[in-house]
């Protein structure tokens, strides 16, 4: 192993500033399952989780920075069993990796960082699923990056749940919260027709992005589209075509996709989104995929949440779906 | 008459803090209609309701000792006459008979009272349907208690709408809001073949209390499932078996069953619940029904509610619809 | 040219208090595309808007008087192109015309220039779509009152998106935001037969007011029944039997119609309502309709709204829904 | 006794739209001790007081109109006991006279009815301070018409305690909240020369009403010079020079004098303001002291008010430091 | 050692759901200094805290049970230093206990186990001042009671900042958050004459109470005699007083002594209470007195708390001025 | 002039997104008063306002970007008339020179715009007070550099209104908002001994901090030493020490130097500070001086303020209190 990048990891990788304390009585519950690890190497698991908590890369002012915490807090009071669907998570085995350590002022330091911890994280945990919590969608550039470092000789699909976009041009602002895609097209990181994204909707993107789009042919399906269709459907359709057309998927779930009826808590909530139903049915099908490696979750400002949390409650259940899922495959495969 | 029972109704029941000053420019709305009663004897109605303002039995902390008031005094912004129903709901009678008057610190005795308290209502109004107001969930067990020492003989039936399977072991903590189904099985009162719970969804149920369900066959219908097959056909086949196997029905509404985009105001809002339009016609099915002798509200935290206060309106919503059902059915029977 | 109204014109018209300050980077966005005009005369238009800053004659406390204002500042979150619909409504223009100046006691006076201002758009922008931006209910009476001044040979026909029927009696409180409806139909200038109001639930009508209906003809469509035949089947068939019925037809949307979930920014805000998407889907049908002229929105309180301001969003996508609407039909018709 | 008054008062004064249930159990507390009235005739008492729920007339949106009620439902957190001077006031008996109805639209119609109440009250309780309840500022202008109108020979002297003049001109937007002080001036029913305005601070008031203010030699003191020569010291001065030159005093309480940390509840709050102990102290001064005829407090608009009421119990607490003045001086007279 | 303590001990007191993660970029904050510790025997400390999370024993809703956690989750924004009396705490040691387990709805349990923690605490750490964390003012009742049995042959004495005497019949409510005084001189374990209260205002106490008060020679310092005399002069002269009459310390400091304007996070805000900079001076010389042995901190409800939550930093605050007082005497002293 | 700096001003300088609309009516008002300017050249003013709204260099998530506008925005409810001290502020004249225009991503290139944009400002308009608007604290650094620039020989002297030192090192995370003061330390731009930093309070400045500030002899004034000799008398000290040692002054108030209870909205809001009118005093102090070059305001977060937006109007207040000192010099100057 590549002995630099270990002492990355000893410098960039920190633990959350505090930690469960974790006694039987709270068995079965998600604060009690998953597992705080300070080292990676010799572990294994079915999933491993990285917190990204980089927000000040946003056009507006968001505490997305605040969300891997929020999130981790929020876990005691899930349960571990999914009752839709009649599985235990704790059939699976989940990593917590810790937090990249943000740059206070140096976004691009930020932004290397996370490309480098992806790199490890990629490398040290080739068999899991990683799973990333931004931190606002600037993250998923980093990552993407990373994951073309270390597989260079493959193609990458984006399958994207997004109300936006995220094709802003970066010469006026740099590599901002708007911009990922953009950043990963003109990088040569991905092709614009290996992107699918779902959920967008009405008035909340650019004529000229949406031109760029359509020059790039990134596969716009909006929510409308996706309803005719069926939610589950449209996304069963987009693995597929990702499946047969690329090597290795990432899936990103900005959750201002969300309704702002249901996720008040992200920089740029908007009505006439998904409903939280909706995409949990969608991570469903997306966590029973087999071909899923790669998941993030982004701007999801815990700041902006109202009293009872929604959003952030949203989240958990949105990142614990994508784990049923892979706990009923694991169960269909026998293992 | 028992007079140890008459005392016990002088000592525990009060009038709510404040009543309503009626005037004719409010006739048609609800808070005009409904009648407050002082004495319980020689008085007739379809249906009479009971505070039960108590949570300091909450694991969490909770408000919903607040909703009897607060649901009062709601009642002024909703008229008698339901226009998708075409019907006034003025053709019914309805009284208040107060509020259980909650002990300080004594949780047990508060227990008894509201026991004894729902004993005396079942005597003197065994021609009404009797409505509780929590208060919080562990209400519903002493209301069932109350019942069955009323009606010895009789097998109870309960239809749960709730989040939460309540079947928590009452030994660490005693009989909290997280335990009355599991008082009710472990004591006797009912069979928990004979519970049916709509509406569990996602994370929020240990696997120890599904195994506890599975182990004593309570009926667990999920959000997912009553979906598939119809929200109020799922409700009316649980009807339909509760009545060939029990002889008394107790619906028991946990507002926590909501979901948390349409009532913050429960201790344990979570997401992935049901919408109102879902619960209120399920309700409206359950006051349709003949069977309906007894129902509850519980868990609704006014407190925790948020400006508009979506969760007292749609409190007070729901138990219209119950009304409305009845008065449909009355107006069927040619009434 | 009347050279009175062209006075009252001058009194009665102001500018907003602040105005946009348009830069090259936000073109595409609405507040760069909607213009503002302080001469009237000469221009022409798709559509002309105006704010009708009125709620001190509202029967509760009421913010709608700031809404106007509200919307305005909302417009810098939206782009002008629909992606659901694939169209920009820069192919529309659409011009601000500014507030109807109110006075600060006499509410009377602020009807007689929502009345006169009313007229004077009417009569210079007889090709465009007016579209008032309340405001209270009540502006709508004063609206309607307007057009019959200018068209007294037409039949004015009413589409009506409300949680109420706007019935009551003027005379113990006057032309409130309760009576609009009411105002028209004892005043003549517009038939109860040709009002057709959708989106009537729940318990938010007393019963007089609902008798009133009846024996006027208005055409009460509840909610319940909208979903059952499809709630843009509905409007559908709504526009068709007043164009058979009537010569103008003026649609008010009442924002109250919208779910407290959604909505909670409304003064009357109930659970049981339309969601946003329902709401979006009925205008865009509306706008698609070759009858629309004249169309506002009301009761719409940025003061009761909640931090992300979900009820002002609503009404500026819904406000873009009717353009939408406009824009494709004049797609078709080739222009 | 006047018989068209007579009729007025049934016409226009209503009783609260609800009342306390009084039981044993809340003996020492406030809502235990006022008494409600119907009747006015043959009653006696130290104070009367009188809701004036009228907010319509705010420049700016305002509930102040809610605040009647929310003030006497605030009373049920108040002892009749003051712990710092050591009384009792359940030694004087307070009457609550209901509310004086408001019209909804006909704001001249309100001023009239609160006008013709004032009438009234001060007729038949002459022997009592008079506590009027606001709603806006604009109801002091009529309650001093209402006394001028009952004591024509007599000259009337003003203790406004205010952050603003309330020396706008009418003819703009006629009476308004803004403009009561002017309306009295400029109506000869008070002379400029006995106005005292405490309380005035920082860029609250326009230039010209400053100069107004000096020309009709309106006394203007600033909080800074109230401060300099001490708050009591300063509302005892002016108290002193208004027995000197009028015969009957009438005191304002405009609680946006207080400062945004105190109280945000008041439709426009500002830093620099008194505290509320500064309040507190000035209304004690004002209760001892003989001159203490009428006197009112307005625009605290309990909708604006923050989760734990500050400003409307800083409304309670200050009328009850004016009760407790009136008996420590009683009890100092020997009654 | 007792062994039955000891396994009291073990079933009682639980660490806090969480701990800190400390790491040496936190050196100088008070999360990092104060030591949290599982085993009590064997340490020295300067001072102990104990949290005491009951508040089901409130009369009102409280949250107060969460401010433990929300007390030491607020540790991370404080440094070590006072920068007003240039002195690091580090200078003493400091051991979190953990939080005595509560019992979910046996209150009277609760009280036994915080009595039982009590008497641990003090015997182990019989040289450490105890800071206890409350819960509501229930748990000093039982504190104090906790002395008495380790210390029987003592006369107690306690000074009291509060706005309310808790002097309240237990026999309707039982040993509620209102009636520890009266339990402590019903109960014997302290006289009347040796409590001072500092901070009582306003109208917060019924009558009753104060005869009470009166009869059992409670010594009522009101805010206003404590500002004549000076805050600290007040607070040193009752401690003299104290120190003279009896022989062993109390001190329990209510946060709701302080003003609703700084203090909104209890569920009884008053206006006209203590300032936040009264209430800090008054605990610095509490912490310098020698004879400070005991001191809790009751009835903060974090959950009532605005967004910025001023109350629990107060709390803090508060906290850290008594160490304050300590580090100055202990480096007066010389050691 | 340097045609370079003038292509800078071009590109960096924007005007506000919106501009008022100004009215007759609105005249005497401030946002009526203050002149917007796109041109800087040839221009005269007593002072000129530079928003700088950059907050990705907070160290906490801040919305202290959203100041200048929130500022302006606010300016609506100011009068220009002091009245405490009887002066016109229109007597002087102000110009808005808009804001800097910050990068997205790049806070280095953010600061150095602001320096530009500084040494633009102080030689276009050295005849005016400077005053710069942030943004959270980096600002300074900034600006005080810029200043530097222009003048090179002279010793620049520095007046603080802060809770915090500021004197973190930017080794970890660069030129953060918790480090202004050691960066101009450092770079050599001031001397610890020319800054005076007056209302430290408490414990918000961590033990090695303190240690550098008095390593470089930084003049610590805490709020209890400024409040023993008076908060004016305080700051006329410091201001005669700077001019006796220094050629420059620049004055930086941090906005979190305000008690919490007084203003919620800055990141770091703590108990225990400055009151708003201490610090409105300490403005006009400062506003007379006539030393007073510069002077800017920093960390006021709006996003965080409450409902009322105390915050801000302290902030608005504490702006025109500068101005109003400069009107009461001038007007002694009889200028
Ligand atoms: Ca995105
Ligand atoms: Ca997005
Ligand atoms: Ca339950
Ligand atoms: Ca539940
Ligand atoms: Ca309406
Ligand atoms: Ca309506
Ligand atoms: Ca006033
Ligand atoms: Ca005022
Ligand atoms: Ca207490
Ligand atoms: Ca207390
Ligand atoms: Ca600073
Ligand atoms: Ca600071």
């Amino acid at each position: 192993m590549n002995s630099h990048r270990s002492d990355l990891l000893k410098a960039f990788i920190q633990q959350p500033e505090w930690s469960w304390t974790k006694e039987a009585q709270h068995e079965g519950r998600v604060h009690h399952w998953i597992e705080n690890v300070n080292e990676w190497d010799g572990k294994k698991a079915d999933a491993v989780l990285l917190g990204m908590p980089l927000s000040r890369s946003s056009i507006s002012v968001s505490g997305a920075s605040e969300y891997p915490d929020a999130f981790r807090k929020s876990w005691r009071g899930f349960s571990t069993f999914n009752l839709d669907e009649g599985v235990d998570l704790s059939s699976l085995s989940v990593l917590d990796l810790g937090n990249v350590m943000m740059h206070g002022t140096d976004i691009l330091e930020s932004h290397r960082r996370i490309q480098a911890a992806t790199v490890e994280a990629a490398k040290r945990f080739n068999d899991s699923v990683t799973i990333g919590i931004g931190g606002d969608h600037s993250v998923t550039a980093c990552a993407v990056r990373g994951l073309k470092e270390v597989y260079p000789d493959e193609t990458i699909g984006i399958l994207q749940l997004d109300t936006h976009l995220d094709l802003r041009d970066t010469s006026p602002n740099g590599p901002s919260n708007g911009t990922p895609i953009r950043q990963l097209i003109d990088g040569g990181a991905v092709k614009g027709e290996h992107v699918f994204n779902i959920g967008l909707h009405g008035y909340f993107n650019a004529p000229a992005l949406i031109s760029y789009a359509k020059e790039h042919r990134v596969n716009m399906i909006t929510l409308k589209q996706a309803r005719q269709k069926g939610i589950t459907e449209t996304v069963q359709a987009a693995l597929a075509q990702l499946k047969q057309t690329t090597d290795r998927l990432y899936v990103t779930v900005d959750m201002d996709v969300l309704d702002i009826g249901f996720a008040p808590g992200v920089p740029a909530s908007t009505p006439g989104g998904m409903t939280t139903q909706e995409l949990f049915d969608a991570l469903l099908v997306i966590g029973k995929d087999e071909s899923l490696k790669h998941i993030d979750f982004v701007c999801l400002d815990p700041v902006k949440d109202t009293v009872g949390l929604p959003t952030v409650k949203a989240g958990v259940y949105s990142f614990l779906q994508v784990l049923t899922g892979m706990a009923l495959a694991k169960r269909e495969r026998g293992e």
